[in-house]
């Protein structure tokens, strides 16, 4: 790929510095749990001891997908720009939870495959009206795959600049479980039935179409695994992309990216792949009811941070977590010590503590 | 016990109604898994197709215990103090946490074994200077133990009358695993090897320590299993009695209640003996590491929203998972349905939908 990026390495001296700090906090050690090695974490991506997540940015990447002809989704395509409608308009799942949270929301259309009204909160940048069917011809080229990327980290970089200190990486497109599961499938060693899932709700007949569909597409494109370009371009999507290029952006400005479900974990991947200091910078929100998301998120070696059975997609499980994220941080900055608050310390000797 | 209180039935009719609404909502049916039973949960609490739990409050008993005497807990007994001081003046973690949800925080010193200077946030309503060492005699009398549940219900009420739509119980005493461990191995058949824990941070010889000083104590003081009011004057708490009692009287006026750790689920578990209507309005906030909470849960008949691996108390595991109750009542309130959203429906039958 000609696009490169420099993603800065973690900060591990503020990171040991914080795990220190933590422990000086009034509470017994260790008894936040995951909260507080969250905390250290964002304290190593921002290189700060003292970071703030707030407030966070989502970004939804739209697009359609040509492989929607081989009846591989339960909704109608045209359902990709209703939904950027709505989430326009305020009525969808991921509008409510970034109003909860306080997010900025923006919408990129950057391949819905009909044309949306003009709004405040959308960016039209559409590198084509939907991908072309991959059991067919190649999804897109790769110069389309390259400039996907690029949309997608200008669009982070303007939310960073505008003040945004988490990125919610989101996206709609009717049909993307298919390229997801075809480029998981191709970035991996795992079976199609293993991680081909019923997306928005096909039942187990629609699966194994989808799934000889997938199985298909891979042995006439022969994406080669080694090359994320090269399997973004013949089996991806514009959004995922898109997705994957806001990621390694964020990363690049040491902005921690909350990661949602399947197509939003399987774009971290390409963005691992493309840039594997980017997984330092990525926190998965949740774990997904969608099959092929476990496999994805240990490929990107995560502990997701909430297990609701949510299979939504939108970003709307990584905003349901962002509170947590945010408890992290606050611990970090509004707790007392021991010494300001003046409590006694332990009776016990510290080897002692389990 | 001469205390009753009625607790209402569930609305199932509102349940079955909000079910079926959730699934008009723009998203696939079933797509935001365990949020969407929440949503109808706590409909059938609050009998309201569109509830909401903002502001929600949180209240905090704190309490002393005689059984520390015997060297069960890592921290000195004027920690209790010292930490609701640290509450009052905002550095604990449920300070924090609370301020994060916007919450009101009230602590009610229910028999802290210091006097503690008076506070606007702070209710002063000892039972007594801690209990007594119950290794040698009952922890406290019927009528000592009866007073904390009426005091826990009378600030639960109080705070529901000032507007309070969901209720967070927590508590402040240094050693109260101990009773809490004891009261959860009277109630029921659990060895106490399995339900006893590191507290604060018990080495695990000091651990064996407290599993002595546990079966000895109800060895010697037979509380009735039977009798839910013997089993917490035996070998309980001061805090936990009435922790159990704002849990009641929240369920009495049909307001959820966000239930914390091992020893708010204790609290819950002996609210539950009480009145069993009291569990239908108990959501159960997050797994905790203290090795008791897992039996004290199934006993309870529930499914914790988080697992963080957190092990505080005060109240704070529940409070850092409020955000994803909000997030289950805003679903219903705010989101779009299909028909409003002019949104195409699945092109699959329903009976084919997993």
């Amino acid at each position: 790929m000609s696009i490169r990026i420099e993603i800065p390495e973690l900060n591990k001296a503020v990171k040991q510095d914080t795990l220190k700090y933590i422990d000086t906090l009034t509470k017994p050690p260790g008894s936040l749990g995951k909260l507080e090695e969250l905390a250290a974490e964002i304290a190593a991506m921002t290189a700060k001891p003292f970071p703030i997540v707030t407030p966070p940015g989502v970004l939804i990447f739209a697009g359609d997908h040509g492989i929607v002809e081989e009846g591989v989704s339960a909704f109608p395509q045209e359902v990709t720009a209703q939904m950027v409608q709505n989430f326009l308009t305020g009525g969808a799942a991921i509008s409510v939870f970034s109003r909860q949270i306080g997010a900025k929301l923006e919408i990129v259309d950057v391949g819905v495959a009909a044309e949306i009204a003009s709004h405040a909160d959308l960016h039209v940048e559409k590198v084509g009206f939907g991908t072309r069917n991959f059991l067919k011809e190649d999804a897109m080229t790769g110069s389309e795959a390259e400039a996907a990327i690029a949309i997608g980290m200008n669009r982070a970089f303007v939310m960073i600049d505008h003040g945004v200190k988490c990125l919610i990486v989101g996206e709609m497109g009717i049909g993307n479980t298919t390229p997801s599961t075809a480029i998981l499938a191709s970035l991996s060693d795992a079976p199609i039935d293993k991680i081909v899932g019923a997306g928005t709700g096909l039942s187990n007949d629609a699966i194994a179409v989808k799934a000889r569909v997938i199985a298909e597409a891979i042995s006439k494109r022969q994406p080669d695994r080694h090359d994320p370009l090269d399997v973004l371009s013949k089996v991806g999507g514009f959004e995922i992309a898109a997705m994957a290029g806001a990621m390694m952006a964020a990363a690049s400005r040491r902005v921690p990216v909350l990661v949602d479900g399947f197509i939003s974990t399987v774009a971290a991947l390409v963005a691992t792949r493309l840039e594997p200091n980017s997984n330092d910078y990525m926190i998965v929100g949740h774990a997904s009811a969608e099959r092929g998301h476990e496999t994805a998120v240990k490929m990107l070696n995560k502990t997701p941070l909430l297990q609701l059975g949510f299979r939504l997609g939108e970003g709307s499980g990584a905003a349901v977590a962002f509170p947590i994220v945010q408890a992290a941080t606050l611990m970090l900055n509004e707790m007392a010590t021991f010494e300001t608050a003046g409590i006694a310390e332990k009776t016990v000797r510290k080897e002692e503590v389990r």
